[in-house]
């Protein structure tokens, strides 16, 4: 077909890329059976199968496929509330009022963006390497996107340029902050400056937590959330849930920030058997969580033994992946050598995200991990530097 | 909590309603035993036991519920590919590269509206009464919404003043218009005098066709796609294949528009429950679709009864609905009666739509269709007029 154009498209949206799904996800039948897939930050791990089972079996039994789902969400977000209620070492009181659940954290990303800077109304900050979606999103939406950097040793975020950026940009505004704690790719949590640069904003500032990786590092914010009206956490049940595939993602904040999020979500946004999905998660959280701290003890055992290659640079983590750069030698770029590192492990069967000059490897079953070892020992060996 | 301004919130979304979804999917338990649930189109049969015994195994088996769904949707956009081609009297070629699904068209609208309208770039035309979501969604994104009516005894369009508001609006003009074919909740299919309207129409506004009804007005538009880049056509899986409860909706139309479809949405907008039910719906279509002409005979038969009560005053359909209002009398409120007729249906065990000044009610079992007529006689018989 010839090529048309299509004068009804917004102008700024004809440059911008799609994002591409992970070539991991799109012949899953194939790429289950050749490769590991360390590549998305996914639990290894599937339901246990009387779980499934019993999903399977409320599909059959109890799950209308002809009729809508409950577009009002109180079961799960009376179930999310207990939930979070149960991070913090001090009592919560958060109820379903303080919960609005999406498609995904991706959901509520999108949801917060048309709430607060369309129309020209707001920019968002963002501190890179971070999450490309806060920025993706951004652009669909026509929404100017302030990028800061992060330093290159320990990925705190650079508080000077946050803080200058925060008080130059105009026309319009930064009216949204995003952060990830801890943050992907970098799997560093949040450090005390930094909170302490986010407590500092002011109120006409929303400050987006989002807690994606919460169980491995079993640190939050949600405490905070009371006495922070301008602040509000995303959670998922894509990772340490295991239910990446069925797409839940909550957010928790003050009751208003929420009845906004109410206003926005799309009426059916969450298909009966995700909901379902979530609320049996949720109630057998203590068995799905049982396997966080063998993730944990295999994410230290990846970045000790690792560390011992001399070309590699690796941070700690606070979340189920690791993250690792070559170290400067100024023989060759270290963006070629890094995608031959990359190439090198998919040839030797396990996939890792190349991002921001680095390699984000998932922490994965046990076996996984021994190969990713000596996967990443034999690519290493094979590299020129 | 006392109440309190959140300063980064889109001035102009304070005012805005939120979408209530229908009472009757919020407490599913209890709704399906007491009531006919005749107030959301949806399909009153759900699939059959085998077929949900096979969704079940697949997702026992197959899916794994750990791992992001399939992003590419390659396997479903083909399935719904060759679907569409089969609805034209002649011969198609729409292949993957003309299709975009979406969690129920709700996302595609929304899609849809981004693509073309934000940043003040548009405003879109609706003829009421018609689907609410596209006015709602434009409104969460701040685009304008202007409106025009229709013919008060045969629901057509007011060309005339649809013509003129496309002629008049600026600041932003007019980039979109939306019609459902049949229309919501009126029945009613397009006219040779509104299709003659949409195809004079510039190629410089989007026209975008809901066929939500498809498979019960054998109506489609499908075939005039090739020479249209402009225009656009949704689906779903909700009404006729029964998958409500799952969310998937389709786009048809030109690859260049899809391509900015596909840029514009979630990454991994549908869970793998949901694209493998769209799969096995598709699949199954002969059997599902078999239930369409009970539901076209049920549809003559409660107009054709219902059409001898002297009060009301009800409209052809080409839907799985009937629209009905109250012949104009002179003594009373419309709207007071109107109120009172639906909470006596729904006393009675019939939850219908109460909607433009009519009601709008759906083609259920034969059982229930029975009940709807007895229970409409008596809810008249009890009304002061």
């Amino acid at each position: 077909m010839t090529k048309i154009m299509l004068p009804f498209i917004r102008s700024d949206l004809a440059q911008f890329t799609a994002y591409k799904p992970h070539p991991s996800s799109d012949t899953a039948d194939s790429v289950s059976t050749q490769f590991d897939r360390l590549d998305t930050n996914e639990s290894p791990y599937d339901l246990p199968p009387e779980l499934k089972e019993k999903l399977a079996w409320t599909y059959q039994q109890v799950i209308e496929t002809n009729r809508y789902p409950d577009g009002g969400h109180e079961t799960l977000k009376d179930a999310i509330a207990e939930y979070v209620n149960e991070s913090a070492a001090f009592p919560l009181s958060n109820t379903a009022a303080n919960i609005s659940v999406g498609n995904g954290s991706d959901e509520l990303i999108r949801s917060l963006l048309i709430a607060t800077c369309l129309g020209r109304e707001g920019s968002i900050l963002v501190a890179n390497p971070t999450f490309s979606m806060y920025g993706i999103l951004a652009q669909t939406l026509g929404i100017p996107v302030v990028t800061v950097g992060r330093d290159e040793t320990n990925f705190e975020i650079d508080l000077k340029a946050a803080q200058s950026a925060i008080e130059q940009t105009q026309n319009p505004p930064i009216r949204v902050v995003f952060v990830v704690h801890p943050n992907s790719p970098t799997a560093n949590s949040l450090t005390t400056a930094e909170l302490a640069w986010l407590r500092s904003l002011s109120e006409h500032i929303l400050v987006v937590i989002d807690e994606a990786y919460f169980e491995f590092s079993q640190t939050t914010l949600v405490g905070e959330l009371a006495q922070r009206p301008n602040w509000v956490i995303l959670r998922t049940f894509s990772k340490a849930f295991r239910l990446a595939s069925l797409r839940v993602g909550y957010c928790v904040a003050h009751p208003e920030a929420i009845a906004i999020l109410e206003k926005v979500r799309l009426p059916y946004n969450l298909p009966s058997f995700s909901i379902a999905a979530a609320l049996v998660a949720l109630q057998n959280r203590t068995l799905l969580l049982e396997s966080i701290p063998q993730t944990l003890s295999e994410r230290s055992k990846l970045i000790e033994i690792l560390s011992q290659q001399p070309e590699l640079q690796i941070t700690a983590s606070a979340a189920n992946f690791i993250y690792l750069r070559l170290k400067p030698n100024g023989l060759n770029s270290q963006d070629a050598v890094l995608k031959t590192f990359h190439q090198k492990l998919r040839k030797l069967g396990t996939l890792v995200r190349h991002i921001s000059g680095g390699l984000r490897i998932t922490v994965g079953t046990i076996e996984e991990n021994a190969r990713t070892i000596t996967r990443v020992q034999a690519a290493i060996a094979d590299l020129e530097f």
